[in-house]
This record gives structure tokens, C-alpha cells and sequence, in this order.
């Protein structure tokens, strides 16, 4: 079952807004031929001449109708849907009710939107990092799961496999090998006979990648079990078999808080050929501030105390799309304890629909 | 200058529903504390146990507040935005809305929209083949006329480049190279020393990708003189300077129907290596019916009368989301008057979001 909202508008000429009659009997005339049982509910007429009127229908649907005195109209058409049942109203209809309101309206433009299908048990919308609408082919709950720290799922997408979705938020899926692969710059790092440790990471897909790589040890500090799990039994083509046990000869998994595992790192005097950030994403904010900010401050500080000199502080940032977001981050690299110098990369990501940003950040050489 | 709308979404109790009185006032007093003004302007009970809310508020916008006896709630909020101006409602205020929405009444599962912009200049919202909503980050139209055949509009998205749009559906971008080398399976199929006609393709991304495989010949037959200058000018990155002259040692592009030229080709028994089927897309539909079907038929068709023997017809098909669709065309395939096989190959396009299916079909072979 879902909700069932379809848009649809139309440029017109303001002066047939302000006068509003006839557009709306011509509005409500098209209508009336496409979607059955259309009934006056309501009419509101606003000061700057815009007016706004709702109708009734069939399969107790509901239809907005606003006119903007810019010269603009908005169409909402809003239904309930039971699996299994037809629609009020298919896209190839919609498509017609275009074309004749087009012409009934003599309208310079319009577009028409695919119905929004709302309040269903399978969540298809995701949003960018610039805050755009993406809608999946997900076809099935695969996982789910509040864990003490978030809401944990595994959702299918036919085009994408499962996806990774973590508080709402689109993590990675079964297309995203590009993103481990741009995150630890693949071909261009050597990472054979090097240590290493990553904060975060409990997809499994980066320790299994850099497993084939051949490194002396990687480390992987992972707060969330129920995350690894998921991903264990859920995204296999990502993270393999590495999750199936928490050490082997050339691995170990530590379970819990890796700034606590930082600690004991610094505090033995213990340094590592690469640290990778595979924790929670730049935040999407206007200014530096706040818990998270915090968070990824002490972050970098801790990590890059226990970097060799030669080594790497391997992340993610955030879509291109967030300037802003992005040089407050490089802001706070060029303001750690430890002065460092930075590149980056970017890739596109396909579950993400935009791309995305990766950084490589080494301690200052002397010069 | 955009109409905004805004969707949010509840899973409730069905009897909080039906007995409606309190999560009306539970939610109009959220929602006034994010929407200044807010007036009551309408209600309606549906026979089914609904309900439907109409408000005003500040800035003549308008909320539907729709309550579904299924335990549904929709909320739409609505206004107009002039170029600059603020947000009435930003996304982190939809996101503070929806968590004291969830607290108030006591709901399970919730779901926010980033606001959708409607009748804005420019348009950001494509469909997919399956008819899932794409929201691209595009900022400016480079190229926008109307040509005796269709809507030819060059976008520019700031992820994609610039994107070339054939009546309102996204064709090329200049980060989809891959749909060509796709197409012409670029790395299995050598085209050195090779004859090939192109049916379509104005664009000329395939015209320039082929030149780079030291071709004999290519003769590209488009209809669309509009298509080319705006390519021409505007996607350069994927058409490169070939579009600069209409012939050249290696190519000769020529305007106008397709089909004549095939017929021409025909009658005096000129045979070729390879025919790329560049032209309109199959259609999605639930039947092999139609102009568009016709137009396909007729194509392979005369396409296979001017193949060598030992030729290959390679063509575009549709989204992987469109089984239908895609059986039709592979029936048409198995029908045609030259007996034919086939075997296809898929690729993810950045700006369709899905994968898209290429077909590579050749005469049968004698047994």
C-alpha cells in the first residue's frame, strides 16, 4: 500500500490567473474527462490574486489546483494505493492530461512528475548531499535493525543489488566498488607489507579490498555490531568472507569505541603506515560547529598521532555538490596539532547519484 | 523563481485516524510552530474513516494535512519562492519537524522530501525507462530550440557536464561515455578498415569514438540538423570536432531520412560491416504496437538487406527496469524477414541512474 501523489504544472499567462474563472472551469473540465467523481470541496482566493482550489474524487483521492499570479499552476493529485490494485491514475494518463491541458490552456510549459509513492513499507527516496531526490528500484527489506547507535538496513535495488542504508541515509551498495577503490586510491597507494589501521569501516568492504593488497596487519576499529552483521550476511560481494571471523593471521576486528583504542595506540608509543577515517560522513552544515564537528577534530588529532611520518591519513568528505561543507573540513585540516599537507580525489558513486570527494592527508615534511 | 512543495509523510494508529480530533490538533500545532500565519481553510471526512485538512499560512502558502484510515498521514506544504529569497521551510527544519511530528504522535515510521521545485526555468526533474523520479543539480540551459522534430535542449548539470535533452528525456551527457563504448562494444569488436553506417546518431559521440578505431568509412545518417549544431557547440566533449564539417577523408554525415538512404543502399546492392541503430529509443510500452514499433520493424528490416554476411547490427535497447519492453524488442528481433542472433551486454549510464541493454545482432549463420 502507499500514498500515490502526482504533480503536474503549467506555465500560463498571468493575467489568466489573476482572473481565474476560466482557467479554473478549464482546468476542472480536463480533469473531470481523466479521473472520475471530481467534486467542489473547497476555494480560497488569495490576496496577491492567486487562488487555490480542492476537489474531491473517486477512491476518495484528493486534488489541489493553485494558481500563482507569477503565471503558474500547480497540480496535486493525491490517492491510496492497495498492493495489488490498478492506479487512479497511470503516468501514460498523466501524460495525455498534459497534453490537454496544454492545449485547453494554451500553457508555454509544463511538466509532469512520476507519482511519489508515500508512506509505503519500502523506503525508495534517498537524498543527495546537496539535498536532491533520488528515487531506487528497491524491491525488498532485506534487513532491519535499530542498533544501540542507529537504524540499521539492508534494502534491494534491481539496479544496485543491496544497499547499505544507515539512519535513512545511503551508504553503499553491491555498484559502489569505485567508492573503496577512489577512498583508498587504488593503483596508486602500496599498501603490501604496510600496517595499518582503519576507524570505522564496518561494511567490511575496505578491509577486504585492502586485504588483497597484501598489507603486514590492518586493524579495524568498529563500534556498531549489528552494522557488521548486516554486511556479513547481506553484501558478501563487498566485504567477502573478512567478516566471518575477527582475526586471522593477517587481521583483527576490535569491537567498540576507537577512540579508546587511539588512546592505547598513543600511549604505547605505537605508529602505522596508513589510518583510514571510514567513519560518519562531513556533516552537511553551515558552520563548523557542533558534536559531530567535534568529533571528527578529535579524530584527526588522535589518528594522525599515530601515523608514521611517511604515513597516510586515508577519508571520505562529502559530495561535490557541498562547497561549503567541504572547505569548513579542509579548514580543520589546516588547523590540527600536527601541521599536514592534503590531496584529493573524486569519483562518482553510483547509489550516491553525485560525486564524491576523498582526501589524502600526510604529516608535514620538514623541509 | 519555483513553486515549492514539501511532502512528509507519517505512519500512525489507524484508530488515531478514525478518531481524527486529536491528531488533527497533535499535528496543526507542530506544524505552526514551523509555519507562521497558519489558518484553518477547510475540512473534509471521507466515508472510509479519512480526513483532510486545508490550511493557510504566511506567504500564501498552503498544507494539506490527508489522514488514511490505513494509519497513513500525509502532509504537502506549498508556497512560491522568488529567485533569492528564503526558504519558508528549509530541509533541517522539515528534519526538526519530523522528529517532534514523530514525538507527538507517537509515530512509528516517518518519511521527509527535500522540496520539489515546479515551474522553475530551468527543469531538474527526469523519469527513468521504469519511471522512477531523477532530480539532477542543473543550473543553466545552454541550448534550448525547437527543431521541426523534436525539443532540443543542452543542459548543464554540475555533476554530468552538459546533457543533451530529446523532448524532456535525458539522451547524453558528457559523463556517459560509457553508453558509447558500450554500444559499440568498444575492446571486442574491431572496427579497423571497416564500413560502417550509422542510422541516427546526432549527437555524434559514436561517429567520433568509431573515427578512433581507423575505420574505412563511416557515412552517418541523421535527420536532425538541430541535434548536431547544438552537440556541435555544446557537447564537445564527447563529439570532439567531428561535427565541425559534414565530410571528411574517413566520414560523410548525411542530413536527412535514414530510410531513403537505406533504399539507395538496397537497390544498388552495397553491403556493409557494420549498422548502428542510433535512433529513437524502444518504447516503453505493453504492446508491439504503434508508429514507433513500425518504424523499429522497418528499420532492422532494411538495415540487415544492407549487411554483410559476416556484418553486425548494434543498437541500443532500454533499461534493464523494462522486461516487457525489452522481450517485445527481442521478439521483433527473432521475426524479422533476414533470420538473425543476437547477444547483448548492459552498462550503469550516470545520467539515466539504470543500467541500459545493448543488442549485437548478426545474420544467422549457414549451419
Amino acid at each position: 500500500m502507499s500514498i500515490n501523489t502526482i504533480f503536474l504544472d503549467l506555465s500560463v499567462y498571468p493575467t489568466d490567473i489573476v482572473e481565474k474563472l476560466t482557467i479554473i472551469s478549464t482546468i476542472k473540465e480536463a480533469l473531470s474527462n481523466f479521473i472520475p467523481g471530481m467534486k467542489d470541496a473547497h476555494s480560497t482566493n488569495f490576496e496577491d490574486g492567486g487562488f487555490l482550489l480542492v476537489l474531491t474524487a473517486s477512491r476518495d483521492s484528493f486534488i489541489t489546483v493553485r494558481g500563482f499570479p507569477q503565471g503558474l499552476v500547480s497540480i496535486n493529485i493525491e490517492y491510496f494505493q492497495e498492493e495489488g490494485t490498478e492506479q487512479l491514475l497511470t503516468y501514460e494518463a498523466v501524460k495525455q492530461l498534459e497534453t490537454v491541458l496544454t492545449n485547453a490552456t494554451g500553457s508555454k510549459k509544463s511538466h509532469k512528475f512520476p507519482a511519489l509513492q508515500r508512506g509505503s513499507k519500502v523506503d525508495r527516496y534517498f537524498v543527495t548531499s546537496d539535498g536532491r531526490i533520488i528515487e531506487m528500484d528497491i524491491d525488498a527489506v532485506v534487513f532491519n535493525e535499530q542498533s544501540p547507535y542507529q537504524r540499521v538496513q539492508v534494502l534491494h535495488s534491481k539496479t544496485m543489488g543491496n544497499l547499505l542504508v544507515l539512519d535513512e541515509l545511503q551508504n553503499l551498495s553491491e555498484r559502489d566498488l569505485i567508492y573503496t577503490e577512489t577512498l583508498m586510491q587504488r593503483g596508486k597507494e602500496d599498501y603490501s607489507d604496510k600496517e595499518i589501521v582503519i576507524l570505522g569501516g564496518g561494511d567490511g568492504a575496505l578491509l577486504y579490498e585492502l586485504l588483497k593488497e597484501k598489507p603486514k596487519f590492518v586493524t579495524m576499529l568498529e563500534l556498531d555490531e549489528v552494522v557488521m552483521r548486516a554486511c556479513r550476511e547481506h553484501l558478501r560481494s563487498c566485504c567477502g568472507n573478512c567478516l566471518d571471523k575477527l582475526e586471522d593471521i593477517n587481521y583483527k576486528i576490535v569491537i567498540g569505541d576507537c577512540v579508546k583504542s587511539l588512546d592505547t595506540m598513543i600511549a604505547e608509543g605505537k605508529t602505522v603506515d596508513y589510518v583510514f577515517g571510514d567513519l560518519t560522513d562531513i556533516p552537511v552544515s553551515t558552520s563548523p560547529q557542533g558534536e559531530v564537528w567535534d568529533f571528527i577534530r578529535l579524530i584527526l588529532n588522535k589518528a594522525m598521532q599515530v601515523l608514521k611520518p611517511t604515513g597516510k591519513y586515508m577519508t571520505h568528505g562529502n559530495g561535490t555538490g557541498n562547497q561549503t561543507s567541504l572547505a569548513m573540513y579542509e579548514n580543520q585540516l589546516r588547523n590540527l596539532k600536527i601541521p599536514v599537507e592534503f590531496t584529493k580525489d573524486k569519483a562518482f558513486i553510483p547509489s550516491f547519484l553525485e560525486d564524491w570527494v576523498f582526501y589524502q592527508v600526510s604529516p608535514m615534511k620538514l623541509k
